[in-house]
C-alpha cells in the first residue's frame, strides 16, 4: 500500500514522528532473513537458523584423560604392574590388561580393553618395564567415558544462537560441517551529494569528501551487513530508480537529498516506488531522516547527509534493522553506563535529544555543536539520548550513557 | 638465551609457574609490531600507529548549516526579500547579495557573498521571486564557519587509537587517506596429533575431529590477528622444526603434544630452537601449557589438545600476546559481571582454576565437567576464576565472572 505522495521540498515537514514510532515500525516490519548453509569456516559470529542435535556419542569411546598408566582396579600402591604396551590416541593397544600389568597411556589415547582405570604419570615410580603407584585409583578414574562429553541426539545449540568460538568447536568434533545460519543482510549503500569526492580524495575549492561511506561500511560491518552496492548516485530522480530496481539488496541506505531541500528528490522516489511512512522525525539532530519500504518489503533509510545526523539516523534505526534482518539482538552494541551529568542540557519537550559526551571520572560533560561537526564524535566518549517527555537535563543528574568504544571499560576492574 | 633442554616426558613437571608470571612474562616481552599504511577501506578497528593532525581546515569554506535563505544581517520578518538566485553543495552562487536579497540555500552549500546568516525554510513564508521572515536572526546563525569542525594543524587522534567507525569517516574528510596503523599480527596455527580429522570430517573409530582449529580461528579474528599458517604437523620432530623455520608468523600456537607424554616433543623442540621458559603453569584445566620464544622475539605457545584447556590457556595467555602485538589493550573483551556463588567450589592453594558457570538470575551455578568436555563451555554463560590464594570459595560469596558473549548483557535494561 503506497504512501499518499507528498511532495515536501522547501515546505518543511508536515509532520514529524516519535522515535519511538520509528522503532516501533523497524519492530513491526523487518524480520529475520531466510537461511543459507555454511560451512565450519565461516560460521564465527553467524546466527544459527536451526536447532542442532549431535548425531554422534562425543566420544565414541572410552579415553584416557591423562598421561599415564592404564590398569585394573582396584589399583593398589605398593605394588608392581608389568608394563606390556603402550596407547597412543588413534592407535589404541590391541591386547587385554589383567591384572597386575599396565599400559603406558597418553591422553584421548583409547581405554585399552580390560583396563578400567588411569593412574596419572606423576603418580606413578617407574622402572623401565614396570610402575609402581603412589596412591590408590578407584575404577572410572581419569578414564572419560562413552558420550560424557555429549550423547547422540542431545540438543547442542538453538536457533538464533549467536555462535561462539566454542560452539565451532563442538560443531566440529560432532562432524555436523555445515549447518543453517541466518544469511547475512545485503546493503545498499547509495551516495548522493554532486559536491562529494569518493573516499581517499583531497578536499579541494567547494567540493567536500564523502565522510559518510567509510564511516557507514565500519557500522554495517559491525552490524553483520554486507555492503554489496557502493555507488555514488547522482543528482538524478532516474539515476536513483534505477540503481534501486537493479539491486538485489536486502536494505537500502541513501544518504543526503533526504530533506525538503529542493534538490531533495528521493523522498519522493521511495513514496513513488514503495512507501515511506516516515519521513521527519521528532529527534535532534537527525530530523531529515526517511524510514520506508521498497517491494518485498525491503527497509530503506534515508539518512541525513551531515555526518553526526547521518551516525545518529544510522545507529537510532537502519542499524537496528540491519541486526533484525540478520537475526541478531537488534539492541546497541554499545556499552551501557551510568555517569554524573556536568551541566544542564537544554532540549523540547516532544523531541528526542541525541547528545555526545566526553566522560571523565564519572562526570558527563556534553559538547555543543553541530550535525556537521563530526570531529564531536570523535573526541566524545560516547553519547546519551534526552528523552522526548523532558525539555532539560539538570547538572547533577544521574544518568545512562552509551560509550562509543565497544572494547572499552569492559574486562577492566 | 636459550633455557636449559629437560626433557620432562613421561616424568611430570619439575615446576610449575604461577599464573601471574606466565601474564607477567608476556607484559614484559611481547611488544607492538611495527606500522603498516592502510587505505580507507580497510582501517575499521584498527590500531593507529601515529599521531594524526589535519592537513587542512574544516569546513573550508563557510557553509549552512540549513536548507533556507542566506540574507544579509540584521535579518527581521514582516520584510520581503527578493529571491536572486541559488546556492547549492559544491554549485555556489557567483553574485552578491545585498540587503533586501535572498539566496536560496541548500544545507552544505557555501554561503554567498554578502549573505552572513541563513533563515531555515520552515521559517519563512515564500512566494515565487520573494520570502518573508518569521522572525529575527542574527548575524551567522545557521552558518559553519571556516575550521568550526576541525582547524588545520590541530590534532585529531592519537598514537594507539583503535579506530571508530567515526574516526574513518573523520580522516577522510580531511583527505588523509592512507595511515600508519600497527601491523595485525600474523599468526601460525599447528595442530598436531595423528588421531585427529580436518574440520568438516565425519568422526570415525578411533579417529576424532580437530575441534580446536574452529575454535582457535575465530578467537584470533576476534583478537585481531591473522592466521596466515594453519597445518596439522605430523607427530614427527623434524616436520615441526621445519614448519616453524620456513614460517613468517609473529607468533606461533601448537595444540597438542605440550605435556609430558612419551611423543610430546613440542617442547623440545622450542628450548632447542629459541627458549621455554614457562612449561607447566599452576592452573586447571590448562596446566600443560608452555610459553616460549622463537629467535627475534617470536611468542610461541604451546596448547594442550583438551579443547577446554585450550580455550583456557589461549584466551588467558596466547590471547593476550596477540592483542599486545596489534597493539590492542592486552585484557580480556568479555564483559565483566558480579554475580553470587551458588555452590562451593573446591580448589587447591597455589592454583588457578578456571571455572565454567551458569548465571542465572544473578546466582552462579558452577558446572563440574572435564577439560575435554567442550559442551560445558558451550552450554555456559561465561567463567571465573578462583585465585591462587584461596583453596576454596564460598556458596554466596559475590564474584566476579566473565560472559562469554561479547554482545550480551550491554545495551540492556
Amino acid at each position: 500500500m503506497p504512501s499518499e505522495v507528498t511532495d515536501v521540498r522547501m515546505k518543511g515537514f508536515a509532520r514529524r514522528a516519535s522515535v519511538d514510532e520509528a522503532v516501533d515500525l523497524i519492530r513491526q516490519r523487518v524480520v529475520s532473513l531466510p537461511a543459507e548453509r555454511c560451512s565450519w569456516s565461516s560460521l564465527a559470529d553467524r546466527v544459527l537458523a536451526e536447532s542442532l542435535s549431535s548425531p554422534v556419542d562425543l566420544p565414541a569411546f572410552p579415553r584416557s584423560a591423562m598421561d599415564g598408566y592404564a590398569v585394573r582396579s582396584p589399583a593398589q600402591p605398593g605394588q608392581d604392574y608389568t608394563i606390556i604396551g603402550e596407547a597412543f590416541p588413534g592407535r589404541p593397544f590391541a591386547g587385554e590388561v589383567s591384572p597386575g600389568q599396565a599400559v603406558r597411556i597418553m591422553t584421548g589415547a583409547p581405554i585399552p580393553t580390560g583396563a578400567d582405570c588411569v593412574v596419572p604419570v606423576e603418580q606413578t615410580e617407574c622402572s623401565p618395564t614396570t610402575v609402581r603407584l603412589k596412591e590408590t585409583f578407584p575404577s572410572g578414574k581419569n578414564c572419560i567415558r562413552v558420550g560424557e562429553d555429549v550423547s547422540a541426539g542431545q540438543q547442542l545449540l538453538p536457533a538464533g544462537r549467536r555462535l561462539r568460538p566454542q560452539d565451532l568447536g563442538l560443531l566440529a568434533a560432532v562432524g555436523l560441517a555445515d549447518v543453517a545460519v541466518v544469511r547475512r543482510p545485503r546493503v545498499a549503500l547509495y551516495i548522493t551529494g554532486e559536491e562529494l569526492l569518493p573516499p581517499g580524495s583531497i578536499p579541494s575549492g567547494y567540493s567536500i569528501v564523502d565522510c559518510n561511506s567509510p564511516m557507514l561500511m565500519a557500522l554495517i560491518a559491525r552490524d553483520g551487513g554486507d555492503v554489496r552496492d557502493l555507488r555514488r548516485v547522482p543528482d538524478q530522480p532516474d539515476e536513483l530508480r534505477r540503481a534501486i530496481r537493479e539491486s538485489d539488496a536486502d536494505l537500502f541506505l541513501i544518504t543526503g537529498g533526504t530533506s525538503v531541500g529542493s534538490q531533495d528528490y528521493a523522498p519522493m522516489i521511495i513514496a513513488e516506488l514503495g512507501e515511506l511512512p516516515i519521513h521527519g522525525i521528532a529527534l535532534r539532530p537527525a530530523a531529515p531522516t526517511g524510514i520506508g519500504f521498497l517491494p518485498e518489503n525491503r527497509p530503506v533509510f534515508l539518512l541525513p547527509g551531515n555526518p553526526v545526523s547521518c551516525l545518529c539516523a544510522y545507529d537510532l534505526f537502519a542499524a537496528r534493522a540491519i541486526r533484525q534482518l540478520g537475526g541478531r539482538d537488534p539492541d546497541w552494541p554499545y556499552p551501557r553506563h551510568t555517569g554524573i551529568l556536568a551541566e544542564d542540557i537544554l532540549s523540547a519537550s516532544g523531541r528526542v535529544d541525541y547528545i555526545r559526551v566526553i566522560e571523565t571520572a564519572g562526570k558527563l560533560y556534553p559538547i555543543r555543536a553541530g550535525a556537521s561537526n563530526l570531529s564531536s564524535t570523535v573526541l566524545a566518549t560516547g553519547f546519551l539520548l534526552v528523552p522526548a517527555e523532558r525539555d532539560r537535563l539538570l547538572k547533577d543528574e544521574s544518568l545512562t550513557w552509551f560509550a562509543y568504544d565497544l572494547h572499552a571499560f569492559q574486562g577492566k576492574d
